[in-house]
């Protein structure tokens, strides 16, 4: 199996980028193909042992910013490494791509040219979010502002493939996040989704409330990517928030400065729960390809791990199992995907 | 100034209202009316020294349950605790009304009873959150499910009067929930909404997001009821999931159950500052008149706050505020509130 990387990607490439390839060829027995600067990177190699690795170069000029407006950007670069990664899955050439680079311009890349997945109305971005209990899919974390209750109920059903071939959680249980648990509560688009899920093949529990995804209560959430954005950035920023704050109170005490310095172990081991290099990414589902989308901020360990969520992906054919209960179970008949 | 006081409202009521009611005629100078079952209530005012605190009591038989559907349970008891209180806020024997009783049936009574405010096209829930800087005003919580760009406009203005007046902060700084800080981001909605807060007298910083309200970097957001709602419920499981698991990661750790101890005041302060019982309760903005929301599981020193508030809202007279900035500045003309 091979896998594009956009090297030039991320706040640490290509360092980190090359780091990450090299463990993800040996942990998940795949080819990387290091899509950038060829000079550089072959430079950058020189520090690592990569004899017998199976990790080549593509060699391409430009990079998108992370500053950058995505669609122009696209447009403007097509060499840039992105799209050149994008442009190699589309060709057949590699079997999935990964960058840490601008979201929003892997997101078009992806678009561009892999095409959404047959049946499939929009792509969404799927992120793993740690719970007491365990991991929950949610999705769509911000691809699409504003949804239909089709397009809320086919972000469920990638979700919940997801959630089984690539996290390996059974029978996932599938909510849809709106106000009251109560059937009929919500907004005109949860309620509409509401009746399309209920009639779906999913393990669907009904509508969960923010507050049941870091309870656990569900494996898989969907919502329009609005509300997912600004749920999530909220939830970030309030774990966070809350930590911060901790430090802070510690300071003022004179007692627990001391007893803080027995707590490290269990500051890291919370750090550890809610660092998202763990997951490695989140994927954009309902392209016709693997598409993951890795933390600007990401470590050598999240790239790798990436990697891995694309190969998972891969070896277990999601689009295909989306596809088949796409087609058994879409409420209404989907035409086939026009070009982006 | 005369406050009612839905005395069977609540998990712990009467007992908590009563004590509640009894501090706050006492902190508050002011007059409360408590609303409820008068044997019961007389009863239990006997284990209280009430000599000199201007307190009475308004008979009426029937209570709204917490589990009821709030507006069959208004149309059906119209002598229930919550809606007499309405009642008499209507009938101007009294300036305000608080209830910690089925929060939905409290937004009923008063839409039924007050009506809208003049200029008001949609009343809203305001909550009063705890940031790394002060407070932030956050509407609309819950009462409005799809909204328009004209209401999450008037939500703003409204919160931004509240957070003047009654939380005594000067030139609050308003943003716009959104999902990235540029102009131009975010969905139909917020991007015709951006346009309406721009041409405002508020002060309008621009979109904000999710991560940016408990970093303090406004003192009011506005957005939709399902966008608050969803959000303050995941902000308030995010936060109690990571004082859960900091609790079951330091039971692991040997030497951190030691430290601990030592901790017990660092979390109280925390907890302190996250309680909802210092804030007072939620404003039902919008409303001709002052009815303030309280939480269900309120104890004394909520329903104490929650009287607290309402007193200064009519104070600081919020409602004329209000209509005043709407007139100067409504984006197009508002046709008076026809009965609800």
């Amino acid at each position: 199996m091979r896998i594009a990387l956009d090297a030039m990607g991320g706040d640490n490439a290509p360092e980190v980028n090359l780091h990450g390839a090299l463990e993800a060829a040996q942990a998940w027995n795949c080819e990387v193909v290091l899509v950038g600067h060829k000079e550089r990177l072959e430079a950058d190699l020189k520090h690592f042992n990569t004899k017998h690795l199976p990790v080549t170069i593509e060699d391409t000029p430009d990079v998108v910013e992370m500053s950058e407006a995505p669609a122009e950007a696209c447009r403007a670069k097509p060499r840039s490494s992105i799209m050149v990664a994008a442009q190699l899955h589309a060709e057949g050439k590699v079997d999935a791509m990964v960058s840490a680079g601008n979201s929003g311009a892997t997101m078009t890349a992806a678009l561009m040219h892999l095409k959404r997945l047959e049946g499939v109305s929009r792509p969404a971005i799927a992120t793993v979010l740690p719970t007491l209990e365990g991991l929950c899919v949610v999705l769509d974390m911000g691809a699409n502002v504003d949804c239909k209750p089709k397009h809320l109920y086919q972000f469920a059903v990638m979700g919940s493939i997801y959630a089984q071939e690539v996290l390996g959680l059974p029978n996932p249980r599938v909510g849809l996040l709106s106000i009251g648990e109560e059937e009929g509560k919500g907004n005109e688009l949860t309620v509409a989704t509401h009746e399309l899920l209920k009639a779906s093949p999913l393990n669907y529990i009904g509508n969960v409330e923010g507050r049941d995804i870091p309870f656990g209560r569900v494996e898989v959430t969907t919502c329009d990517g609005f509300v997912g954005n600004v749920v999530l950035k909220f939830g970030e920023g309030m774990a966070e928030a809350v930590m911060q704050l901790m430090k802070d109170e510690i300071k003022k005490h004179p007692m627990a400065i001391l007893s803080a310095l027995f707590l490290k172990g269990v500051f890291k081991d919370i750090k550890k729960k809610f660092d998202y290099a763990e997951y490695g990414g989140a994927p954009l589902l309902g392209v016709n390809g693997v598409a993951v989308i890795s933390h600007g901020k990401s470590n050598a360990k999240a790239i790798k791990n990436a990697i891995g969520v694309a190969t998972e992906a891969v070896r277990h054919d999601i689009n295909g199992k989306i596809r088949k209960i796409l087609e058994e179970s879409t409420p209404e008949p989907v035409k086939p995907a026009p070009h982006v």
